[in-house]
């Protein structure tokens, strides 16, 4: 099922030397399993940098074997703890995301379900008909046996994760694991870890939370789930962004209808419109969940997904005239890898040399893990 | 385009034998094509109905010639006409409904684009935003071009007609034209029609409607009408039945969704679970109807459809025994002629025969005029 090795146990080296690799200025999901595939381990990518660096001028911060074990050492204060894919405790609905996190920071959540899950988003500013249909939405669900997940937010979030606590929800951060926002919810924090439920984030401790956080916290409140709910949105809404990833995963999209004369139900009408499920309650949910199976008909290409075995690429070192020519082939417009070996005529191997460097110099980006495009400034 | 010949027009005499033949007891619309096809005209099934009639030992009133002269002159008083199908002011998307009336009585509507129609219906309830959804979709559906078709009923049916006042709307009567119901929209009524709209029933005049009469006059409302809109309507509502007609009838059926915690919603929503087009606004119906054509993939056989020509059967007269034979071949549930013929072994003209027989008796009934039953006392 799972699309890396089961039974992998991080020894403590190990998973400092991942904290250190994934908290690297430039290195993301994306480029942490490019360098685990081309290097073998996580010590050994870390070895390498300065070299893979050196030909691009530029200068990221590799962060340090003291500062990986400092945040190690935090985390386990606050009671967290730092679980790698793989690992028996790192959620399996997360291994089928594009860009899925290497490291999550877990707390509490040991005996939830992970498996049967159902995310519900929606509005800060909710409708008390908004907070009414969640909560017995949540209600339903979790006695059901559904585990609610959401992100901490006010309004539908904090809604759904209540009426959940007796039964398990999951909330997911967009800051680091001591940087709970809104203050507001740092009790409902608590009392979801009092009651059996889970803080999750992929955030480093101390970080605080800034907007761009909170779309990609969302990949993550949707790539917990095998679904999820949009009770009161409107439009151009982060509850929106939510349902557009949770489609990219192939995870089912519901939405709570409301009359078009209420500006909160725009969103989740124009998602009926374009495909999500319109629901009225859990049973509508649970019904159609009965079917769903996010490790099937992946968007996605499953090769993609790194199976973390050491793959030298022998190859002549790539020249400057090289790096010029793929530089001329990207733009800010995302394109397929295929595309540009066919546009430059470059080797595989040197193309995936020159695109891990010029990743790790901050010059480029990837979407959902198999576009690459020049980052925009 | 029309399934029966253009450029019909009913000499007086001609008119006055139809409308005997329609207004005669247990002769519906399915029973008139019939019994056009076998003779040819309705002067001539007149004439047959007596021998029709003598083996079945039943006695249906046959509406005389004074009767029908009477109501002709009373709708003429009344500024109406009967109008029948084929005529040039026939709406000829009632020539692609099975069981489309041949002959329909209508007042005014001149100058109303027919071809260009959406039925609006909903609760009579109605809440003070279902009523304000409706007169803005009616208006802004009348803004671009389409007449509005609606049932006269109170609440949603009355906001659509009077929103539509201006630009052209029709509403479809379950009684006789001088039975105006509810009374209170007989103001309504006169408005309609001294702003260019149109009334219209099938129904004989001096009809008080019955509670049966309504779901027969949905047919219409929903066959006049390229789609229809269902606004506000509670679970088993005649609006629902109105949708569920409107998809026999291949026509779109789109709805105005609303909160699950509003019971005036639970119809809306549930159409747009069953597959019905949720709705915001008239530019989501106009889009979507660009593409509509109700005379293509007819849910029903088009060569159902009469041609009015006459064509002799000529077979043995049945005998009693072949009575007995299809009536027991025959239950409440209906079921196609086809298998009725395979079933009993008669043929084809035998089957034709009785079942005429039977249906002018009151024996039978046709559903959708292609499955016949035993008529349920």
């Amino acid at each position: 099922m799972s699309p890396v090795a089961p039974g992998l146990v991080l020894t403590r080296p190990q998973r400092i030397a991942w904290l250190r690799l994934i908290r690297t200025e430039n290195v993301g999901p994306v480029t942490f399993r490019q360098l685990m595939n081309r290097f073998g381990s996580a010590e050994a990518a870390i070895d390498a940098l300065p070299g893979l660096l050196k030909r691009t001028g530029a200068n990221p911060r590799i962060t340090t074997q003291m500062e990986a074990e400092d945040e190690l050492a935090g985390l386990e204060r606050y009671g967290a703890r730092l679980v790698a894919t793989g690992e028996a405790d790192y959620p399996d609905l997360l291994n089928y995301i594009p860009a899925s996190p290497p490291l999550v920071t877990m707390a509490g959540g040991e005996n939830l379900d992970w498996a049967r899950t159902v995310g519900i988003v929606g509005a800060r500013n909710a409708s008390s008909a908004g907070i009414k249909m969640t909560r017995t939405l949540a209600l339903d669900l979790g006695e059901a046996g559904y585990t609610i997940i959401s992100g901490l937010a006010r309004g539908i979030d904090t809604a759904a994760h209540k009426a959940s606590l007796a039964t398990g929800t999951v909330a997911v951060l967009a800051g680091g694991f001591d940087k709970i926002y809104p203050d507001e919810n740092i009790p409902l924090a608590h009392d979801i870890l009092d009651q059996g439920g889970a803080l999750l984030t992929e955030m480093p401790l101390g970080w605080e939370p800034r907007a761009r956080d909170f779309p990609r916290r969302n990949r993550l409140v949707s790539g917990l789930s095998l679904g999820i709910v949009v009770v009161e949105a409107a439009k151009r809404s982060g509850s929106l962004i939510t349902a557009r990833l949770a489609l990219e995963q192939n995870r089912d999209v519901f939405a709570v209808p409301g009359s078009p004369l209420d500006p909160r139900a725009e969103g989740g009408n124009a998602l009926i419109q374009q495909g999500a499920k319109l629901i009225t309650n859990a049973a509508d949910i649970i019904e159609s969940l009965g079917s769903a199976d996010p490790s099937r008909n992946a968007l996605f290409d499953p090769d993609w997904e790194p199976d973390f075995t050491s793959e030298a690429v022998d190859t002549a070192p790539p020249s400057t005239d090289d790096t010029a020519r793929l530089l001329s082939s990207l733009s800010t417009t995302p394109v397929e890898v295929d595309e540009i070996i066919r546009q430059t005529g470059l080797s595989v191997g040197t193309i995936q040399t020159l695109l891990l460097e010029l990743d790790l110099a901050g010059q480029i980006e990837w979407s959902s893990g198999q576009l690459v495009a020049l980052r925009y400034r």
